[in-house]
């Protein structure tokens, strides 16, 4: 995706909002930039909104209206991203570093038309490369593009990581920093178990899936997009100077057998689905094809989805699927006209939880689901679904067990911190 | 400028900062505009940044850099007004009006490169205009366009009276309304002199000088474009609705010669400026437009401009100008090194008032001048500088007496309210 005339090494870093949260952490992410810069670096920086700006916004927009137009909604957003690349490049200015700002439609950031969650067609980054020949940095606002008829786009939640990742790989360069409020990503949630271990590495399909869990680190789509183009991605803290982990390829080699020694190198938790029983459905073709394309509509993507007959004497089925608690009401009123006309019914349940192992071969290595299973049982959880692929084995249990089966799950495949067991 | 293939008349509006300067107030003026929609009109409105978020975003720059980078400082800002149409939008659409935003680059703004204080070049109004194929109102960002390499700009303090008349001429519109926290045009500040009246009607060479002067209520680039492009402005209050001034052409018509009864429209008094006296310059020729050059390359307009020679046995002439207060040291570094080398010298005096009075044909009308100065010498105050023009003559007097001074102009030309006088 482009090429660079330049003999400098490029760097590409992005730093969240936290980091670059007042006008003092601004002046430190630039201290930080013009010291890359010293070691002759030029550097592509993406950078998110300071603070709760975005937070600030929406709420505004939503004392004037209960459903703000998306497309406005946009135009009040990307600006949030605007006024953090203006500072970040007056306060690079003011510590002699030349640099230049980017909005995402200035960067080349060409999107489709789905305001709130766009998706990136094409990075031009040839305005980016040729502000270097006479600045050291580029200040390129994250989360935001254009359309082809020039409307403002945002890619959504956590679509900086997307942007910087992109951005990475429209420019060359093989590794893109992401800086945060952690220092890496961990076997769980160190918030919820003391004994969580950072890791070194990890493999961008565990990645993947830890990130589509609710690892809230890394966005799925910027390690899918980091996956597609080959981008290394080194997630590590903004204020601690030390290594984080690096989101890479790890099928293959010499580190990927090392690794599967421990076939498990995640365990996650989700509390955010709820999960949707439908009743009585016909056993016919097509039924449930017809149910799933009505979710699609409203833009809807079930996650876990398990199917079954009842009873040999009983031609109804169970289906049963999880979706985002924040969209259940939209699911059940997106199926309604086609169940009223099978004489269907559906529920919804709110108090799951969704325990899930990652690692590059659980789904293939034999034992590791039976393991997980009892040591679910063992807290005395009942499983309520099971879904399994490749890299992941996903269960859903009730939410007061969540936490209790977290930490029985990550003790039993050996993840605790050595300390931490001892 | 443009023509539209739309039958209903088409309204340009403006709203200012403090119109829309919380919910509230957005929220009323989005009633405002819905009720010219519901009138059967189109509306092109145009709105500034929210109260004083302009303020509080150069602020923020200000506290990461003494001198913050112009380019960055116009990324910033734009953000001011992209928020406002946004929000306009999103509360235009909870009224159930049909409302599209456009920043100034999506109104087709194409300005020149001087960031901060940028030109119109052209508007390429096609994208408003086809927007009102499906909708009732575009609301356009003021204060900003883009540059021919698509870099941000502002059109400095004002400029969004300047996008409003500019978009009027671009759609074809024939009056432009500009909303604002006063009522009208008034024959002086109504803050200082109780009896200044409201003018119904004054013509756009006298506005453009009143508001070269320092009234605050219309940009003087904004009356110049109006002027130039015949349309006409009518100034009127965001919260009282009630008619306010028309900005138009007087001269030639049966109203200018009822107006000219009175030479005198209106009396500005502006304490913003200083003055420079040069001494010592060699009486040769182009001495002068070596210093008012150096003074141009600094961005400096010297306003009042006088020049004289001494004395019949002195050969050194002496020079005076006045000049913003803001730019006084910028101004005199720009000239030290010519004053140097012709061994001359300047100092500057920012204890000054200019009061001026403006008029179709002061500059023309026998004893207008006369009975200026009379008034001025009434309160004993000393006139050190005089300059006059075809519509105003302005006079440099002590800043101490610039309050007495004004009322005894304003009353001697007959401008005080009848019930005030009497």
């Amino acid at each position: 995706m482009g090429s660079r005339g330049v003999a400098r090494p490029l760097l590409v870093q992005k730093f969240g909002g936290t980091s670059v949260g007042d006008v003092e952490r601004m002046r430190n992410v630039a201290a930080r930039i013009a010291s890359a810069v010293a070691e002759g670096r030029q550097v592509a920086v993406t950078v998110s909104a300071m603070g709760h700006t975005t937070d600030r916004l929406i709420a505004l927009a939503g004392e004037l209206s209960d459903r703000p137009l998306r497309r406005e909604l946009d135009v009040l957003l990307t600006t949030g991203e605007q006024q953090s690349i203006a500072l970040l490049t007056i306060a690079l200015d003011a510590l002699g570093v030349r640099a230049r700002s980017f909005t995402g439609a200035q960067a080349g950031f060409l999107t489709d038309s789905r305001h709130g969650s766009a998706r990136i067609l094409q990075v031009n980054a040839e305005a980016v490369l040729r502000a270097f020949e006479d600045a050291d940095v580029a200040v390129v606002a994250g989360f935001q593009g254009e359309d082809r008829d020039g409307n403002l786009t945002t890619l959504g939640r956590g679509g900086s990581d997307t942007t910087a990742v992109a951005l990475a790989a429209a420019v060359g360069a093989d590794e893109c920093e992401i800086y945060t409020d952690t220092d890496g990503i961990y076997t769980t949630d160190p918030h919820l178990i003391a004994q969580a271990c950072k890791l070194e590495r990890i493999d961008y399909d565990e990645m993947l899936e830890l990130a589509a869990l609710g690892a809230q680190v890394l966005h799925p789509r910027s390690v899918w997009y980091a996956r597609r183009y080959g981008v290394r991605i080194h997630v590590r803290s903004a204020f601690v100077p030390r290594p984080g982990t690096l989101v890479t390829s790890l099928k293959g080699r010499q580190e990927a057998r090392m690794i599967t020694e421990k076939p498990v190198t995640g365990v996650a938790i989700d509390l955010n689905h709820a999960r949707i029983d439908v009743h009585g459905v016909p056993d016919e073709p097509g039924i449930a094809a017809r149910l799933f394309a009505e979710l699609g509509k409203a833009g809807i993507s079930p996650d876990m989805i398990v199917q079954g007959v009842r009873g040999a004497s009983d031609s109804r089925q169970q289906m049963a699927f999880t979706v985002p608690q924040d969209v259940v009401q939209d699911a059940l009123d997106a199926i309604r006209p086609t169940l009223d006309a099978l004489h269907a019914s559906a529920s919804a349940d709110v108090d799951i939880a969704k325990l899930s192992i990652v690692g590059i071969a659980v789904g293939s290595t034999p034992g590791v689901a039976g393991r997980m299973f009892e040591a679910v049982a063992s807290v005395g959880a009942n499983i309520g679904m099971i879904t399994t692929s490749e890299v992941r084995i996903s269960v859903v249990i009730p939410s007061g067990a969540a936490h209790e089966a977290l930490r029985a799950v990550h003790a039993a495949f050996g993840l605790d911190r050595p300390e931490a067991a001892a």
